[in-house]
């Protein structure tokens, strides 16, 4: 382990290195069978539990570092692990285990007029680099995601769950040498460098496919300025609810309560409600109720504040907020015209809902807006690969290359043509 | 039409216009539907045939401001239009317009046991830049590919073809606004300034959703190199062909013959064949033979030199050479596995071929080698959108993320999630 390199000549070295190892464990991965990469994320799994205390202990390391007096309660949550957490990581690969293997799966067939038989066949992408911050759960879930889509990993998580991944990186070697695959299938990068993310952007000598990044708002916009490789964007949530005049006042309010307040923390979590103005006198005083009940605070537009008193003014900077708490901005539009207008403005093309009984509104608000996720009558927190019953996922790509919306182990893949003929050339 | 506009911020200032009123054209675009995106095509089309004096006309100019006499024959070839080149033009775009509209279409469809009801529908990718060198032609296709798919495009060809893609572009915005849809939908630079390639690479402040570079080795190294936005990555075709010891003979100097000779200028055109070294006392000479017979230029490896008299003898450049031209690398290797092996070190991951009747063999070749397009008895120059019922196309992408292979309207798409509920929330 190498800490604090400042020669950056030797990290680039170092890094250079990982990335070859990196794309030579990515050969024999991408021809691994379905039960042998299968074998591998249960022995991960066990080889966790096992090593339950040595990760605790590794954890508590961390939380010293960290300087546990003074962190933040969410910082805290992210780092810190015990028995259960733990457990769960354990669960969390035996569910990927037990998905199915995409690899080899054809995903499309057909026979042309000179006999040429085409099949659109899933790939492994090949290399994998992903860019996180304290979860060390992250290690666990990112390296069992990756390695079941056959693709080699090259973890880079944050500084400070550094004891902690490494630990829980351990037991994922292990599951990989006991079940006769190469160690360098996931790797942990042996630097808590920050120059060594720098070397991952650049692509580590074109041994990198992908980049994915995997936490807060300056970390992912680090890695879209920055990197010389593919992304998969994975911006922050700033996420609608419109409930037109045509709603369920009830259905709104629960669909608003819990898109908002059942986790402020994560990137479905709605961040702004708009009401269609025609439905003012009506819907918005009990929508604004029901979130307050919730211990939701609300900061309106000039017109709601107008309508509800005792609620703060919302600022230009609010629509554009992804706040993780308990706090939504709320407006009034025009309509789902004006819906569609907001969004296309302030949304991060994340996740939106529409709450109406009136079909055309929701096939315009459908077919109009451009997000990853659009959901009529449901909440947007059901934003979730598992939700979708695509099994884990790595996150919610919020750009639309490649992989949209949740990226579990099939957008984990690329694919190649398989033609078989029986002697065609072309005229 | 500004010409070799010497002040950068001008440029860039222009180009961030472009790119703006190519977003804002996107959006009506996107929900345009099928019948007037045909409309428009269909239109564009019986403009080109209309303006085909004009188009010649500034063709003509083109020629002579290249300075006819001096040009390359290639060259030449690739710039120059006639009547029946005009036509073909019409025709392509007349067989986009006949294409499924993929916009819309449901790829997957789900219901989860909550009762959320799941699909994935295809939408735009946004907006498209194209840049490509001194083929007019390219305006037309790519220009019709991108709007069937309900993108924007921006079209960035050579300077030495201006004047006819500027004359071309008019008849495509003549179909456009005909048909009632932005001409702001398919824009073509306003400058042979090269820093407005620059300024697309950068995104035009985020509007260009993906480059696509189409044109030779320096334009598309260009582009990879500097774009800070997706690019569809298509490199040159470096594609081999291996003749394993189990191969019909006759079958394999057919296709071999067929790969290299057919068109040498394509990028699925063969540059190397390998053939199985237990073969080399029956294969080898006769596959040489069909090949120089054929006007083939021969480079061996020292051992293939050894058994085959006259022949040249390959460089190490040589294995990664995309010839362009009537010559071949040849070279013995061992069996599949050594075919493999060759192919993973040099392949530009376009397209390979393996001539073999052993099932094993083939079976081995298809899972190991990782090129977006892999045959067996059958020939390389089979890699294209239209052989492979895709319809018309952009090129083959070589790249491993969104698209690979023949890349045609499906490939120019996006999808998004569209969930149904009757006010689910999320526990």
């Amino acid at each position: 382990m190498l800490d604090e390199t400042r020669d950056e000549g030797a990290v680039a070295a170092m890094m250079a290195d990982v990335g070859r190892r990196a794309k030579a464990a990515s050969r024999p991965l991408a021809i691994a069978d379905a039960a042998q990469k299968r074998d591998a994320l249960l022995g991960m799994a066990d080889a966790l539990v096992e090593a339950t205390g040595e990760i605790l202990a590794a954890n508590a390391l961390d939380m010293q570092n960290a300087g546990e007096g003074g962190m933040s309660a969410s910082f805290r949550d992210r780092l810190v692990l015990d028995e259960e957490r733990v457990r769960a990581m354990a669960d969390g690969i035996r569910a990927i285990a037990d998905l199915p293997d995409p690899v080899g799966e054809v995903i499309a067939s057909w026979v042309r007029p000179n006999g040429l038989a085409i099949e659109r066949v899933r790939t492994p992408l090949g290399v994998i680099g992903v860019i996180y911050e304290s979860r060390p759960n992250v290690t666990a879930d990112a390296g069992a995601l990756c390695l079941k889509a056959g693709n080699a990993v090259i973890l880079r998580g944050g500084s400070d769950s550094i004891n902690s991944s490494t630990a829980i990186h351990a037991c994922l070697v292990k599951g990989l040498t006991r079940a006769g695959l190469p160690a360098d299938a996931i790797q942990i990068v042996p630097t808590t460098d920050r120059a060594a993310v720098g070397e991952m952007l650049k692509g580590l000598e074109g041994t990198i496919d992908v980049i994915v990044p995997r936490g807060g708002k300056s970390l992912v916009a680090r890695v879209q300025a920055e990197a010389r490789v593919p992304v998969f964007a994975h911006l922050e949530g700033i996420c609608h609810v419109y409930v037109d005049a045509s709603a369920d006042l009830d259905m709104a309010k629960s669909i608003v309560v819990n898109a908002k307040m059942r986790r402020t923390s994560v990137c479905g979590a709605a961040e702004t409600l708009l009401v269609d103005h025609k439905a003012a006198g009506t819907h918005l005083v009990p929508l604004v109720d029901a979130l307050r009940q919730a211990g939701c605070e609300i900061r309106g537009s000039a017109a709601v504040v107008d309508m509800v008193p005792d609620i703060g003014r919302a600022v230009e900077a609010d629509w554009s907020s992804e706040y993780n708490d308990a706090i939504i901005s709320v407006m009034l539009v025009d309509g789902v015209a004006g819906a569609i207008d907001h969004i296309a403005r302030y949304s991060s093309n994340h996740t939106e809902a529409v709450v109406a009984e009136d079909a055309q509104v929701v096939e315009r608000f459908f077919n109009e807006v451009d997000s990853a996720i659009l959901l009529h009558n449901a909440s947007t927190q059901f934003a979730d690969g598992g939700e979708f019953g695509m099994g884990a996922e790595i996150g919610i790509a919020t750009g639309k290359m490649h992989a949209r919306g949740p990226v579990g182990v099939e957008q984990l893949t690329s694919f190649k043509y398989r033609v078989r003929g029986s002697g065609q050339t072309r005229p």
